[in-house]
């Protein structure tokens, strides 16, 4: 663990709230839909989206594009029609605008003072940028699918950040809510650290957040994470 | 002009002090050699390096190898032996420990406030990244030869900016102290913002500042520039 160098993160339900931020918005838009059912659905609709991408059934195509042809479906799923191309665009860029979740931006500062802090998300490198700029993450690098031409969990995605910054895979430490994104960067030979979000498809939804073996850490937030670096000190 | 968004930065010469901080190193580390003519050698290598891979002849090769592999000449044309490994390695590093010019961080954080600003640099993304980290460059984004798989001045990094972030290139402004770079730039559309930066070359060497009257802007530093910008507010 002494080795660790630099942390990469997932982003979308790991450091930011899509669900909340989404929601929210389609609620306060007054858009005429269940705002839980539609937040849900458009995600629903992303690793589908990426898997065409991932097949090559579709050439590149960042995920600005993807959120946008699945929200196109939805709107004619839940019967929303009339609605101005200018709102459709901004209400796609929602997603440039996710909410941390409270400790997110606190905790990056802690691991910012002694690691090398990067993204590596699905997300593209405007939408990261736009979030980063708003929210105050304290990114040293965005890193994602975009650079890489290909959407995790592809290998080329987890060993690019080791290329990048010119270190071993074991002494990168990828950071998510998610056990398939863990277990695709072990496969590449990263440490890893699961960070439990309950709460990240809604108050609805139960989201199984028990310890799993063999991650390397497993952390309750980005603070909790923090700590537990610090004592490996 | 009020309808710049982004704001991209050339990063050698016109934010950090390549020479200053090279030939510093050259000399503390006591390489037995006259480090202004070391430094001077080593960056006139840079765009016969790059032209390379401009020109095809080499694959895509980032910066840290290219400097390496001038460095590796130099040595043999300085009479230089004898180095041991770990200290031509960390040598060649030194581009990723360039210091800011004294008014780069001040002037970053006040266009930061109004503009997204990220870097267009022929440097690759560990380099930049590093630095920046070192510096506290406090860059949105950082992008490069290496996400764009083109050295500047081909069109498609100036491009590449606007697609990132799905700008029209008259929203972005070019700011650099090299005039090739703003011109090209300028050919891909963007507004552009010259920096003087008349030591760039160390203090043996005269480097001609004149404004040049096709340039949207023409300032001292980067402070200027803010201070430029937010009349325009």
């Amino acid at each position: 663990m002494n080795r660790i160098q630099v942390l990469a993160f997932d982003v979308f339900g790991t450091v930011v709230d899509w669900y909340g931020s989404v929601s929210r918005e389609v609620e306060k838009i007054g858009l005429d839909v269940d705002p839980d059912a539609f937040t849900l659905a458009w995600r629903r609709g992303y690793a589908p989206a990426m898997q065409r991408v991932r097949s090559g059934e579709l050439g590149w195509t960042r995920l600005d594009t993807l959120h946008r042809m699945i929200l196109d479906d939805l709107l004619k799923q839940f019967g929303v029609s009339g609605l101005p191309e200018e709102k459709i665009r901004h209400l796609n860029r929602v997603w440039h605008r996710l909410e941390p979740w409270p400790d997110s931006v606190a905790g990056l500062y802690r691991l910012k003072q002694r690691f090398t802090i990067c993204t590596l998300s699905n997300g593209n490198l405007g939408l990261l940028s736009n979030m980063a700029k708003r929210a105050h993450l304290p990114w040293d690098c965005i890193l994602c699918a975009e650079i890489f031409r290909h959407y995790k969990p592809d290998p080329q995605t987890y060993l690019g950040v080791a290329r990048v910054f010119d270190v071993l895979p074991e002494e990168v430490l990828m950071v998510a809510a998610h056990h398939q994104d863990l277990e695709a960067a072990r496969g590449c030979g990263f440490k890893t650290a699961y960070v439990e979000r309950p709460l990240e498809f809604g108050p609805n939804q139960k989201k199984d957040c028990s310890p799993v073996s063999d991650n390397t850490l497993h952390s309750t937030d980005l603070v909790d994470l923090a700590d537990q670096l610090s004592s490996w000190a």
